[in-house]
């Protein structure tokens, strides 16, 4: 009966936000038999399981991966060469090994630096989903829900490995579209990691002010959606930015630029360039979304 | 019994998001008797009648005014003045004079050079509280309900028309406070313009980029509430940003900064620079905000 499953045995490596709504959203689909968690807290594993997000745990990556038929590693991105380390003489020869990390590059180096190679096997992946929240506490089977998964996999990736972490990543809901690993890196300092280092920028900058305790106080409702990306865990985002720093630095200049335009027109009284690329802005965000 | 309400006669000039709101909130509060709407555009002006919104209406801001108790300017910032310059002399002697603007340097400023000096009964407020919708459609009794309301009188002002300022705030379930016009307008600048100048540049940016398209499809959650103030009508913050770019460009300025060495710590790989940046940003963010 196992064998029908999409994967008998699962082994996530970081049961956090991310890794926990995968857990939980394959076991609602009935996609998964075993559940094995990995990670360095035994309390937060302890509720994982208290959860029923995972069905046992270890804190040994290399006991953790005995077995599994999918292996998905779920820690911030600077974790991940130390997993691969660890992990690597102990895959089952059949395993299919995938990541979800927000950015592919540093992910794809550091697997050919640990494996030699790219595992035939290995799938890099990252779902386009999140919340400014983190941990087991945090996760819900309903993450991935119409969200977009990107894929990178490279040229040796086995194309039944890539067919099976797409499929499972369908049985939670999401769309799957394969990219490579650069483009994904540019396009997501663009819409992601542009968009966090703003908006931690702008709290920072207003939390250093004198009169700091009554500018918050002034906030509007507008100000606390702009900021809500800002409340996302510190040490994951300063990761993400370091390991795609090359891609944000081209973007937070590009966008320095376009500001200082704007500044320009402000003090020049030009209230054709303001009007211009405040309409073009809301222009292009009313066509992508109809909230 | 008209005597006893609050505002037998009010007038709103500008029947908006912002106008709008204010009238439906008095009616609903047993505030107001009659209700008259002045605008340029007659379609909406019905429209407003049909809703409830005002009671009747016409284009003329001399005739609106004619035995009004108390008159709301609505309008953006930048027309203010010309429904200063219309209204002169047709308030009814004991009339009081207030207005929503997001600045109030300017609308100030705007005040004395039409009247000669400000007038005694005129108190300039600012609603902190809006949505990017704008019109008489997008207005809602309860958009004030638990926001502040800053008023920002002068030395000369009437202390009981400030009173009834306040009172007519009140009722319609904010919180109303004083502040100096300077001060009011250096944390708006920091807590609501800059956001939006912000925002809209992010959108901007992004739209300009050749893989824009693919770009915006990979936006997640987070990029939608981050960009949503970008939504906002761009003539209303054309003006807003013209109005107020003094303290604006000064608090751009200060960003630009804090950006800049946030930039240079990712190029350095000074992982201590950029945690403790996201993780300030994260803390206070959180002291402030209970989501
Ligand atoms: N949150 C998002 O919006 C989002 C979206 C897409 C992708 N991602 C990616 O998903 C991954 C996880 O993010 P998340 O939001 O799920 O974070 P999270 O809720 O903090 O979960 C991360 C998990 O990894 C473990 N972990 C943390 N540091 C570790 C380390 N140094 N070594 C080994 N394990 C470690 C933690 O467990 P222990 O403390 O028990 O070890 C925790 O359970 C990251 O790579 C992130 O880039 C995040
Ligand atoms: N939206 C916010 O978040 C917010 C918050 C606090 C304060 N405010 C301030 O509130 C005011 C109104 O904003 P709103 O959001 O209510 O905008 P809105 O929904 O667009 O309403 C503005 C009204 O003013 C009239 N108007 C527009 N341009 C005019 C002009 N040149 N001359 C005369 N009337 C004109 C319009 O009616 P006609 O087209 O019929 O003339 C419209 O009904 C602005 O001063 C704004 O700074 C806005």
């Amino acid at each position: 009966m196992g064998d029908t499953l999409l994967i008998p045995r699962l082994t996530i490596i970081g049961v956090g936000l991310i890794g926990g709504s995968l857990a939980r959203a394959l076991r609602r689909a009935g996609a998964v038999g075993e559940v094995v968690g990995c990670g360095r807290n035994e309390q937060s594993l302890r509720r994982g399981v208290e959860l029923g997000v995972i069905d046992r745990y270890t804190s040994d990556p290399a006991a953790a991966v005995e077995g599994a038929d999918v292996v998905v590693i779920c820690t911030p991105v600077s974790a991940m060469r130390a997993m691969f380390t660890a992990i690597r003489d102990h895959l089952a020869p059949q395993a299919i090994l995938t990541d979800v990390g927000s950015v592919k590059g540093c992910v794809v180096a550091d697997a050919q630096a640990v494996f030699g190679s790219l595992p035939e096997r290995f799938v890099p992946g990252h779902p386009i989903a999140g919340t400014e929240n983190s941990g087991v506490e945090a996760s819900f089977a309903e993450l991935y829900e119409r969200r977009r998964v990107i894929l990178t996999p490279h040229v040796e990736s086995d194309a039944a490995a890539v067919d099976r972490v797409r499929t499972m990543w369908q049985c939670c809901g999401a769309e799957v579209v394969e990219m490579g690993v650069r483009h994904h890196d540019e396009v997501l300092a663009a819409t992601s990691h542009l968009p966090h280092v703003l908006a931690y920028t702008v709290v920072d900058t207003l939390a250093s002010m004198d009169d700091r305790a009554e500018i918050f106080r002034f906030a509007a409702g507008g100000f606390r959606d702009f900021t809500r990306i800002s409340a996302s865990d510190p040490a994951m985002w300063r990761d993400i930015c370091l390991a795609n720093r090359d891609c944000l630095v081209r973007t937070i200049d590009e966008y320095v630029d376009n500001l200082q335009r704007l500044r320009s027109a402000l003090i020049a009284g030009d209230e054709t360039t303001v009007f211009e690329t405040f309409r073009r802005a809301k222009h292009a965000r009313d066509n992508f979304y109809r909230d």
